[in-house]
């Protein structure tokens, strides 16, 4: 890792994916950080300060300035560290567009959907938002074809942006299947996202980073049923 | 208007503020186009082909390759003309990550529940909408005052980012207040916004490009009328 003679923290929660996301880029540019694990039920003065508005996590705190937002920091660890590692997104506007465009659809087609699952209490609205998350995978499988090119990556060669934003989701990934019992990515229907996943989890980067799949299924399973307790107490 | 020798075609519908946005971003960078008004009820084979992931407007189609996405197209704008005019996002990294966090805001705090406000047929939910729109204005007024340093905008003396992005709305604003009856943006609640919101519509490239506000309170009434029937009919 690079020690680029800057004061860098991350103030993370480990089963955060979004965290994950702005690890997983300073492994990548190869940048030093000095991680810091927050206690959200008790968060630190310097949280609370540093991210008033959302007072969520990621925060990346450079040279005491803080940046916050997951999509927003791997564009500023991208830009001021931009002779650092190689870069997240390509040089030329088009193909920057290409990769925001996809970064945008991973968010609000697969992302949002997905992310309710773990908000909700019925077997039947889990049914229906993983039913929308699984039809985003469709499309999605195309702009991978699209932006690989054969190489692999959504960002060709290099393991860009959307790889990235995507590939940070991949522990929470396993652990829902093993919990659902459901392949949410099925080799048969997107065989291309499916290399993809674990193409990205056999990167160094990643494994230095990712989150062990067990400690997400004891995680996620336990909000499972505790939405599901409570659903059940206010019946 | 800077004829930069390139083929520039907008697709857009005129009542979309999200047309609206590339339209403002491109009349102050001084970028010659050709607007397109496409018929949605009756989408053209370019239109279909340009964005067959959304089929959504806006759609820029620049030298053959389409952009789509409003931000995506504003920050493609940015980046692609980046010798022509004044540019949306500052040089400084730093600086860039606070307009981007602001413009995120904008876009899933306000706007997001802002849109719904459009969408739903009793007045309950209407007002519930309303409601989470208002309250996203308080932390909005001290990130204009954060960004615009006393200078008016939140790109400071200039048009930035976050002033397209949300500057695009203001004939929506206006249509919206006419029709409810309430100012949704209140000078002794959020007076540096609601002095910004007139300032903006003073820009020459604001009065170009914004919609002529009675018919878009004729356009949003009819939704409304149109909505309303509809739920009415399935009680």
């Amino acid at each position: 890792m690079a020690d680029t003679g800057d004061e860098l923290k991350l103030l993370g929660m480990w089963a955060s994916p979004y965290v994950v996301r702005v690890q997983l880029a300073l492994r990548l540019k190869g940048v030093s950080y000095e991680y810091v694990e927050e206690d959200l039920a008790n968060k630190s003065e310097l949280f609370l300060r540093s991210n008033p508005v959302h007072k969520t996590v990621p925060i990346l705190i450079h040279n005491g300035k803080p940046v916050c937002e997951s999509q927003v920091i791997l564009q500023y660890i991208d830009e001021a560290f931009a002779g650092v590692g190689p870069p997240l997104l390509p040089a030329d506007p088009y193909e920057r567009a290409v990769a925001r465009f996809w970064a945008a659809y991973v968010e609000d087609k697969l992302l949002a959907p997905w992310g309710k699952v773990f908000r909700v209490t019925t077997d039947e609205e889990r049914a229906e938002w993983t039913r929308q998350t699984a039809a985003a995978l469709g499309p999605l499988e195309d702009g991978l074809r699209e932006c690989s090119k054969g190489k692999g990556f959504f960002g060709g060669d290099c393991v860009g942006y959307v790889d990235v934003l995507l590939g940070s989701m991949v522990p929470w990934v396993r652990a829902t299947e093993r919990l659902s019992g459901d392949k949410l990515v099925d080799a048969g229907k997107a065989p291309l996202l499916a290399a993809w996943m674990d193409r990205i989890s056999e990167l160094d980067a990643a494994k230095a980073v990712f989150q062990d799949v067990d400690r997400v299924v004891e995680y996620a399973g336990g909000i499972q049923t505790r939405l599901s307790a409570a659903a059940a107490s206010t019946q």
